[in-house]
């Protein structure tokens, strides 16, 4: 059976857009149940509709409290028959109370090599430090924000003075693959979390891939 | 004429060694007037030796403030005639008195992807945290501990679980490619620092190096 999986965008949702585009080629065995937001403009929503996906939105100004905006995301989630959570591109820090319910079960991407760069500006911060390199991550979430242990990075190089969004456009590309192979392995059943440390079932001792200039680790299968 | 270049080791100074070989392979256009050590039994001293390298080395125990070794240091070096100081895996921080005296002329080797790990033990920092990928840098130094603009990053696969030792070996083989291109890179004048950018003079648009597994930015030159 397809995993059942809610997505959960505040912008553009181009992530969730890799996702629907990887499920509808055939190698991502991944069911959304449901596109959740908080803001109720987000572009994401507009592609979810566009595929046929229901779609939950509420800004969080309505509700009191975070728990009670994570509240009424778990009732949807739950009444969609979802189990597991992509954030792509969701920019708030979830509470406690989600966490516990989807104990193990949330990843997000980041763009930027973690621990480098966590918060809301990856992109742009990476640029202003002046690495040579940078990237993006897929991790599982705890209640740290950015923190938790790491699925998959992928890395790019960045030119010294290049614009922010020249250096996010470059890992966007690298999120587009790297999230959707990311929960395929989680749909399969193959990631294997140990401590900080996630395993990765039916690799051998794997090389990285490098393809376009980035590097991968661990490499992306057939389709992604 | 030869860039006239004083090394510091701490250990047992592999990066001294990958300098000395760029050298004598004639690609690396530095003359090692002096290494210098902290540590009487640093093995990187008997490297320099072999080559017919002067050597200097002193405890920092003898010396009653920081100030007071790099101060020694300082008048060693210039006795030398070096203008430039390398630290290839020297453990200490500089104090200001000798940063202001080489100021911008100070280049450090990282065994990780600045930001992310900075300190003593980059390598099993990011052996525990679980990444994917890790790396060295090459960085101008200032007085913020490996903090400085970087000239260059190569980015390594890093497996779950694996060994802190491991990484270190697999980081350690990049670090030996690309400290010897930077100081060569610095030794041609092409190292021009814009606030936390190192632009390089001569390179285009150019692309990132994949080689061995690894990525590279900016991409190594012939020799390296």
């Amino acid at each position: 059976m397809a995993l059942p999986l809610a997505v959960i965008v505040s912008g553009s949702g181009s992530n969730l857009q890799s996702i629907i585009d990887k499920i509808e080629q055939g190698v991502l065995d991944v069911d959304i149940r449901l596109v959740l937001s908080n803001n109720p403009e987000a572009y994401g929503l507009e592609r979810a509709r566009t595929h046929g996906i229901d779609v939950w939105t509420k800004s969080h100004k309505e509700f009191p409290t975070r728990e009670g905006f994570d509240e009424a995301m778990i009732e949807a989630i739950h009444r969609h028959g979802a189990d597991t959570v992509a954030l792509a591109g969701f920019m708030r820090l979830l509470t406690p109370v989600f966490l516990s319910t989807f104990q193990g079960r949330v990843l997000n991407i980041h763009p930027a090599l973690l621990p480098s760069f966590p918060g809301t500006h990856g992109q742009r911060d990476a640029a202003r430090y002046g690495v040579k390199i940078s990237g993006c991550s897929v991790h599982f979430v705890d209640e740290i924000m950015d923190h938790g242990p790491v699925i998959i990075q992928a890395a790019v190089p960045a030119a010294p003075g290049e614009s922010a969004d020249d250096l996010a456009a470059r890992i966007l590309v690298q999120e587009h693959r790297i999230f959707p192979q990311a929960l395929q392995w989680f749909a399969q059943g193959r990631l294997k979390v140990e401590g900080r440390h996630v395993h990765l079932a039916g690799y051998g001792d794997y090389d990285a891939q490098t393809v376009d200039g980035a590097l991968i680790n661990p490499p992306l299968e057939k389709g992604f």
